[in-house]
């Protein structure tokens, strides 16, 4: 296990009893033959480099994401009006992210820390304080949820992309005790439509939001005088580091599943020196839920989910090796994106757990699903849900302001 | 009046008679003597070159909304978290919006059109469509209310400033005919604690989002087809735009105040050529209230704000010229927010339509405001309400997520 985890890290004190502590807690399961993973195995990076996954239609779908080359077709969800929604969804996500030099920032390089912050560390009464201070801002700053887990050096990548073709090691500092987790909710209405070019608009959107509030957040803790290191899918991990900052579960379609939006949400993570209290991880029944239930597996249309339970098992070099969990196909996975020429939720959609909980019956349903009588909860999803797809021209009529 | 008009709109077809029945609609009184704005004259472009405004102070304000220059002092509001966070709001705000060659978008020049659209206009079935259309878009890209309103070359500014110290040319063609009025509600709990500098992060939060909410909008009109310019405080007068646009009425204060959210709202618009049908002006009785209430006028510290009733009575050159309606004293404003070291915005917090209206008491009240049981509603209002100053160590403890 030695390759897993720094010398820095492994001499801080307790760190291995942190991990026995905290993946008991976690219900992960790593073994023995653990590896750091290295992002470029990562299918989108795949798809710059490795001749198994790029190709011309991989290009081609890269370059729908601008207009004009979006390639409409008639098809509902995938017209004109429909990839103009979903490729400005992504506009200012786009705008923000530097990319120069092989940087290609939230995807493969943290942001930038643009303003200089304030020279000496704010004093707060106590780290209860900074916590409670920190949850204010993130909801302020547009997160939906927040958690906080300590460092843990086995989600840091072995190795970031640089978009000109090779590794480089990662730049985030080891020595930032804490890592900062939160969570971005996508449009419901808009995901029930996937799979649409529009659905894409939600996630677009849902990128764009996730820049603001991890941007405006990391600079009010360097204004605050700590350090702070916003990322969004690039450096680390974000399923497990969700996970035991408390955030939710991991489900059977390799996602992360949360009590208030299901699978319906993006993550974010801030690492930093601000001093802050740590979540417990949140158990609410999903391994056992998922256990039973099989819909992800059963309504992606690639068969890139598993239909067996948890292992260590792995398809191919983008899956993360030596953990026990459910995984799924990048590479089937990522061929259907670009073969219907847009990103796909279905697994998100068809998920039991994507459900509106600020309504009473589905609270009660979760509770349901989250006991031993979780057969019952799914028999009723099946007579009850209407979780078919909605019709993007239905959509789009909708009402709102 | 030959001054406020360019030829090419003068030439437009019933342009005259369109704003007799626009001024008619809105109440809205343009004498012989109007001249269009420059905005040279705006108090915060004088802060750049006037000596009547300019000095050190302005300067060291100015810096303070980059860390470590903030100046935090020890009175409620005005800490270093209080900045951090006020500073930290302003910071994506900051990058999306490009700064060079004397432009400063969204507050003298318009957003650039970063990416290319599509070639051919999307063909709607009808404006009305098209509206319904741009309607959904809005909400679903951070907007909370949005009107439509004719290209109006009266409020063009007359010529744009550069950075560098000389006006300019505005740059949007005259042949657009439509104006999108978007409106972007303020936190209510942060505005409550004006005077601080931590209720500044309402403003700058406001802005970023704003940011984000018209260059998606304007991508999406471009990704169609059509032409589209995302403006904020650039460009044009904001506040008869979203008049003429239905968006509610001028208050004592010289801001927009509408149903929805009264006064705490910041405001953005696109100029496009795309289909749209436009709003009526909408009447709610503001005008009469304001003419009974000066809440305002007595809450502002350094006096900038009238108790007379409206008139073309200007008090400096940062005035418009030649339009009847309740005029502000920018210079005595702006001096005010230098001196106490962050924006000021005790008018709309004191403003009695400043109220929660997803409450129906409040939405009760606003009709009886509107009403000619007017100066109840002022006594309930002075008797009932609590619109004091909230301490800003009450905001942070506050439980959001």
């Amino acid at each position: 296990m030695s390759n897993s985890v720094t010398e820095k890290q492994a001499k801080r004190p307790n760190y291995f009893d942190y991990r026995r502590e905290i993946d008991r807690l976690t219900g992960i399961e790593v073994l023995d033959t653990f590896e750091k993973f290295s992002q470029r195995d990562d299918v989108f990076c795949r798809a710059l480099w490795d001749e198994g996954v790029a190709n011309k239609k991989v290009k081609d779908f890269y370059q729908g994401y601008y207009m004009p080359k979006a390639k409409a077709r008639k098809a509902d969800g995938f017209s004109q009006r429909d990839y103009a929604l979903r490729n400005a969804a992504w506009h200012v996500c786009n705008l923000i992210r530097e990319q120069k030099d092989g940087r290609k920032e939230g995807f493969h390089d943290h942001f930038t820390s643009h303003d200089d912050g304030a020279p000496e560390p704010y004093a707060f009464q106590s780290d209860h304080q900074a916590t409670e201070d920190i949850r204010k801002v993130a909801a302020f700053a547009g997160a939906d949820l927040i958690g906080i887990c300590a460092y843990d050096e086995r989600w840091m990548y072995d190795g970031i992309y640089d978009t000109r073709g090779k590794s480089k090691p990662l730049d985030i500092p080891g020595d930032l005790p804490n890592v900062i987790v939160t969570g971005e909710s996508m449009d419901k209405d808009l995901t029930a439509t996937v799979p649409s070019a529009l659905a894409g608009s939600a996630t677009g959107m849902g990128y764009t939001n996730d820049c603001v509030t991890l941007l405006t957040m990391a600079q009010y803790i360097r204004n605050l005088g700590y350090r702070a290191y916003a990322t969004m899918n690039d450096s680390a991990l974000a399923v497990p580091l969700a996970v035991q900052a408390g955030l939710g579960e991991g489900g059977r379609h390799s996602l992360l599943i949360t009590p208030e939006f299901g699978a319906r949400l993006r993550l974010g993570k801030i690492f930093t020196d601000m001093p802050l209290v740590h979540d417990k991880p949140k158990k609410f029944g999903v391994k056992e839920f998922c256990d039973i239930c099989n819909r992800c597996a059963k309504g992606c249309p690639p068969k890139a989910i598993s239909f067996e339970g948890p292992s260590d098992k792995i398809f191919n070099r983008s899956n993360l090796k030596g953990v026990v969990k459910w995984s799924t196909d990048a590479e089937k996975c990522f061929k259907f994106w670009v073969n219907q020429n847009t990103d796909c939720s279905i697994c998100i959609r068809v998920c039991p757990y994507n459900r509106d909980y600020s309504v009473w019956y589905n609270r009660l349903w979760q509770k349901i699903a989250g006991g031993r009588f979780r057969k019952f909860a799914l028999w009723l999803d099946d007579r009850l849900s209407q979780r078919k797809r909605m019709k993007s021209a239905e959509w789009w009529p909708k009402k709102n302001i």
